[in-house]
C-alpha cells in the first residue's frame, strides 16, 4: 500500500488525496506536523513539506506536481491528464496557476493566517493580510467562471488534474470561509460538480479540532 | 519556427532557452517586458509571465514547467526526463526545488532586488533583502554538491531538466555576481559542466545595458 504523508487542510495534500482517490489507489494516510521539521520526515523530504509518498515499494516521492505526474503514469485509469500535448500543457499550466498564482494570492493569505499560524503556534491571524486575500478571490473565481463557460471541465472536455487542483485550493479556502460564493455562479456550479465525485468524500469530511468549516462546506447542495 | 516570449535574465526563461538549443528546436525570441503588463501579451498569458512558446502551429503555452513537458513531448531526442517513473519524480522533484524554493530565497532577493525593481523602476535594491539571499545560497550550492558527488548529474545519470533548471536559476544570480563559487568545489565542478554545453552558450552571451556580469560569468574555466 502508498503511504502519504499529509496535512488535511493543505491543498497540495488534498490534490494527491483526490488523485488517489480517482485512480482507486489505496493508501495510509499519516498527518504530519510540518511546522515541527522532524528529522525523521525531513530525511524524506529535504524540503520539509508535504504532500510526500512513499510507494508500495517504499521508494520515496516529494513535491505534490511530481507525485501527480507519476500516479498518472503508473496508473493511467482513468486518465486526468490529457492525450494530446497541447491539452496536456493546457492542463499544467491551469496546474501552475492555482498551485502558484492563487496559493499566493489566496490561499496563504487566507488558510496560512486563519488555520496554519494558530496550528503552528505563530500567533493571531493578520487582518490585513486575511483582508488581501479576500479581495483577491474575486477575479479568480471569475477566472474559473469564466472557464467553466467555455469548457465542460476547467482544462477542456475531459475532468483533469486542472480541476483537482483549483479544487483542492478553494475547498481549504472554503474551509476557514473565505470563499464568497455568490459571487459567480458558474464557478460555483463547477464547485458543485467537483464536490459531488466520491473522490472528495474524504476532504469534505476533514475536521481540524477547534476550527469548524461553515456549514455549507460539506453541503453538496450549497 | 517557434516563437519564445522571454526575458534574458530570468531563470523560468533561461530553462526554455536551454531546452530549445538541447533539442535542437529554432525559435524566434521576442524579449517581453512583463512589468508594462501589454495588453496583446496578457491575451497569450493571463498570469502576465514569461516565459511563453507559441508553437509552429500557433498554439500558445504559458508556464515554464508546461512548456518543458511539452516539448519532451513532442521532441524526445534528446530526452530530458528518465524513462522511469521513479527517475522521473526524482527530476521533477528537483525541478520544483529550484523554481519554488531556490526561487524564493535566493533568486527572488538577488535578481529581483538588483536587475528586476531597476528595470521595472521599482527604485534601488533592498540591501537588507538582498543580504538573506546571499546568506541563502550556501545550503543550497551544499545541497548540489551533495548530489553531484552521488550521481553522475543532478537527478541520476543522465542530464536532465533538473541540471538546466538548477544551472538557470543559478547563472541569473551569477549574471549578478551573487554565487559565492569557492563554496563548494563539486557544485562547481557540476557548474562548469553545464556551462560547457553548446546548449548554454546563448544564456552565457547575455548582456544587461548598463549591468555587466562579473568577469567569470561566461568563462568556462572559471
Amino acid at each position: 500500500m502508498h503511504i502519504l504523508y499529509h496535512q488535511p487542510i493543505s491543498p497540495f495534500s488534498r490534490k494527491i488525496r483526490v488523485i488517489l482517490a480517482e485512480k482507486k489507489l489505496e493508501a495510509e494516510f499519516v498527518v504530519e506536523p510540518v511546522w515541527q521539521r522532524r528529522q525523521s520526515f525531513l530525511a524524506l523530504n529535504p524540503a520539509g513539506q508535504v504532500p510526500v509518498l512513499v510507494d508500495v515499494k517504499s521508494r520515496v516521492i516529494a513535491d505534490s506536481n511530481a507525485i501527480a505526474e507519476y500516479l498518472e503514469e503508473i496508473q493511467a485509469n482513468p486518465n486526468l491528464l490529457p492525450f494530446d500535448a497541447i491539452g496536456r500543457a493546457e492542463t499544467r499550466r491551469l496546474m501552475a496557476w492555482f498551485d502558484d498564482k492563487f496559493n499566493a494570492e489566496v490561499t496563504v493569505p487566507q488558510v496560512g493566517e486563519k488555520l496554519y499560524k494558530r496550528l503552528s503556534g505563530g500567533g493571531p491571524p493578520d487582518s490585513a493580510v486575511v483582508r488581501a486575500g479576500t479581495q483577491n478571490i474575486f477575479t479568480h473565481l471569475d477566472y474559473i467562471g469564466h472557464l467553466a463557460e467555455r469548457r465542460n471541465w476547467l482544462a477542456g472536455d475531459d475532468f483533469s488534474f486542472a480541476d483537482i487542483t483549483a479544487a483542492a485550493h478553494l475547498s481549504a479556502v472554503d474551509y476557514v470561509g473565505g470563499v464568497p460564493w455568490d459571487h459567480n455562479g458558474e464557478a460555483r456550479t463547477w464547485y458543485a460538480r467537483v464536490k459531488s465525485r466520491p473522490s472528495f468524500r474524504s476532504v469534505l469530511s476533514d475536521h481540524i479540532p477547534g476550527l469548524q468549516p461553515p456549514a455549507h462546506y460539506a453541503d453538496l447542495d450549497f
